[in-house]
C-alpha cells in the first residue's frame, strides 16, 4: 500500500487528488494499491482516517480541511511514502524548500509542481534525494503535461543536448499569437487575455518573462548547465508593437517569447521565428525544441498549464517512481 | 557485463554499432559495462573474439564479416543478453520474426528497428516477451528518434489516449511540403526528392502510404487498439495536384499525409491541415499528436529517419532496459 501526503491543496493539489479518485482503478492496476494519508494547505489539514472524496468536498465547500495541524507537522510526522508538494511557487522557494528537504531526509519520495524550491536549490535537493535513496520528481514544474523533464532525463539520456529553445509561458504566447493575428496593440490584447482568464490582473510575473526564466533555470540544471535565476538575461513582451509583427511577417517571420539554454547562453527574450517553424505555435501552448547530437532536433508541445494537465504530469511522475521500466 | 548480439548490419545495425563505439564512456557510466559478442548480416557473421571497430571496418571495406555462421545460428547459439534486430523491414515479417521469437524464448531482451515482425505478430511477441520475463523494445520502428512509443507506453501510461494523428513518412512530407512551397506537380517534386536521396527509385512503399500504415499499426497496438495491416484504409499522395494546394491555401490550409488511429478509425490519407497547426510541419520531419483525456493534446516531432536518429532510438531502448527509472 503506497501512502501519499499532499501539501498545498489549491488548484494543483485538488487536481491531483481528483485524478487519484477518478483514475483509481487504472493507477492501482499499473502501480498497486495506494491511499492518501494526509493533506495540508496553508491554514488547515487532515490526517488519520478520512476519505479523499470527502476531503475534496469539504475543501470545496468550506475552503478548509478538518484539522489545525500545520503543513510542516504533517511533513514531519505523518505516515507517507511520497510527498506531493503542490504549493504555489514563491521565488526563493518559501516554506516549500523545507517541506521537500524534510521529506527527503525522512527517506520519502517527493513529487512537486512548485518551481520555487527546484530553482532555489536544484543541486542541494537532488543530492539530498540521492543520498537518501529516494526520487525528487518535478515534471509538473515545466510546461504542464508536456513531457520536457522526462524527455531530457530519460529519453535523451545518452544524447548530448546542445541546446533547448522553447516557449514556456502560455500567457505570453497567447498574447503574441493574438497580436500576430489581430494586428492590435499589446495593451488591448492583454485586456482580452485578462478577460478570458489567460492573464492575471497583475500580469508582471508572466509578461516580464519571470515565469519563463524560472522554468528555463529548471531545464538548464536538468541538462547539466548549472544556473540560478540571476544568471538568466530576461526581456519581457511589453514593448512589442503591431508594427514589429508587420515587419516580421513581410520577411516570413513571427515573434515569440523564446527561452534558450545552451553552454553559452541563458536567455528569455522576444525573438523572430520563421512562420513555418514549429516554435511559431499559437495560443496558450508551450513548446520545446531539443537540439541533440545523435537524435537530431526533437520537438514537443502541449498545453503549458491547466489543472488537469499539471496534475497529469504529477501522475506521470508517480507512475515513474513506482512502475519503473515498461 | 551486458552482452549484445546485432542481427542485420546494414545502415541501422552499423549506425547502432557506431554509437556504441562513440558513446562507450557515457553508456558505461549510465548502464554499466557492455560488449558486442556477435554480429550477423544476411551473408556473413562474426562472433567469439573480435573488436567492434574492426568489425565495422571490415564490413565497410569488404561488404561482409569474418565468418559464415548464419544469423539464425547466431540467434540460437551465441552468448548475449540483448538481441539488437536491425534487419530491413519485410511485410509479413520475414526471417526476423523467427530471430525475435527465438531470442525471447531464450530469455533475451530484444530491441528492434524492424516494423515487419512487430506488425506481423504484435500480440504474440509481446506475450512471449512477458512470459519469458524480458523486454521487447521497438521505439526505432516509428518516427526515427521521435519518442512516440515511450510517450504512449510510459509518459501517458495513466492517460486515456483517445486518438493519435501523425505524419509518419518523411518522404511524403518532403514531397507535400515542397509542392506547397513551389506550386509544382507531384511528378516533378518526386524527381527532386529522388535526386536528393529522400525518395527511392521505386517510391511505392512511401508514396502509396504503405510505410505510414505499418507504423500506424504499431502505434495502434501500442495504445491498445488491436489492428493488423489489412485493417488500415490507405490512400497515398500520388493523385494530389498543385491546384488542390492552391484551393487549400485560399482557405488557410495545407495538405499532409495523415495517419490516424482511434477506437473507430485506422486510416492513412492526404488531409487538410490548418496552416498554423503543428501537423503542417515541413520537410522530412515526422510528427504525432496524441489526444488524451487528462494531459490534453501532446505533440512531438523529429526527423523520422536517418542512420543516427534510428540508432539513437535503439540506444534509448537499451538505456530503458538497463537503467530503468531515473
Amino acid at each position: 500500500m503506497i501512502k501519499i501526503a499532499i501539501i498545498g491543496f489549491g488548484t494543483v493539489g485538488q487536481g491531483f487528488a481528483e485524478l487519484l479518485v477518478r483514475k483509481r482503478d487504472e493507477i492501482e492496476k499499473a502501480i498497486g494499491e495506494f491511499k492518501v494519508t494526509a493533506i495540508a494547505d496553508s491554514k488547515s489539514s487532515i490526517s488519520g482516517e478520512f476519505s479523499l472524496s470527502d476531503a475534496l468536498k469539504m475543501k470545496r465547500e468550506t475552503g478548509r480541511l478538518r484539522d489545525d495541524v500545520s503543513a510542516m507537522e504533517i511533513v514531519r510526522n505523518a505516515e507517507y511514502d511520497v510527498l506531493v508538494e503542490a504549493s504555489v511557487t514563491k521565488i526563493g522557494g518559501g516554506d516549500a524548500v523545507e517541506y521537500i528537504r524534510e521529506a527527503l531526509k525522512r527517506g520519502k519520495h517527493v513529487i512537486t509542481s512548485n518551481k520555487g524550491p527546484i530553482v532555489a536549490d536544484f543541486d542541494g535537493l537532488m543530492k539530498l534525494a540521492e543520498k537518501n535513496g529516494v526520487k525528487l520528481m518535478y515534471e509538473a514544474t515545466v510546461g504542464g503535461a508536456m513531457p520536457v523533464i522526462k524527455l531530457a532525463k530519460k529519453y535523451l539520456a545518452l544524447c548530448e543536448i546542445e541546446s533547448v529553445k522553447g516557449i514556456f509561458n502560455g500567457t505570453c504566447n497567447y498574447i503574441l499569437s493574438r497580436m500576430e493575428e489581430e494586428k492590435l496593440p499589446y495593451e488591448q490584447i492583454l485586456k482580452e487575455a485578462q478577460e478570458l482568464g489567460y492573464a492575471e490582473a497583475d500580469p508582471t510575473y508572466d509578461v516580464e518573462g519571470i515565469d519563463a526564466a524560472l522554468k528555463l533555470v529548471i531545464i538548464a540544471n536538468t541538462i547539466g548547465v548549472r544556473a540560478r535565476y540571476e544568471d538568466v538575461e530576461v526581456t519581457g513582451i511589453t514593448q512589442i508593437t503591431p508594427e514589429a509583427f508587420q515587419v516580421a511577417a513581410e520577411k516570413g517571420y513571427t515573434i515569440r517569447l523564446i527561452a534558450e539554454v545552451s553552454r553559452e547562453k541563458l536567455k528569455v527574450s522576444p525573438r523572430l521565428v520563421p512562420l513555418h517553424h514549429p516554435l511559431s505555435i499559437r495560443g496558450t501552448m508551450n513548446a520545446a525544441m531539443f537540439k541533440t547530437d545523435t537524435a537530431g532536433n526533437i520537438f514537443v508541445a502541449g498545453r503549458g498549464a491547466g489543472k488537469e494537465e499539471t496534475a497529469s504530469a504529477m501522475l506521470s511522475d508517480f507512475y515513474e517512481i513506482y512502475a519503473g521500466s515498461p
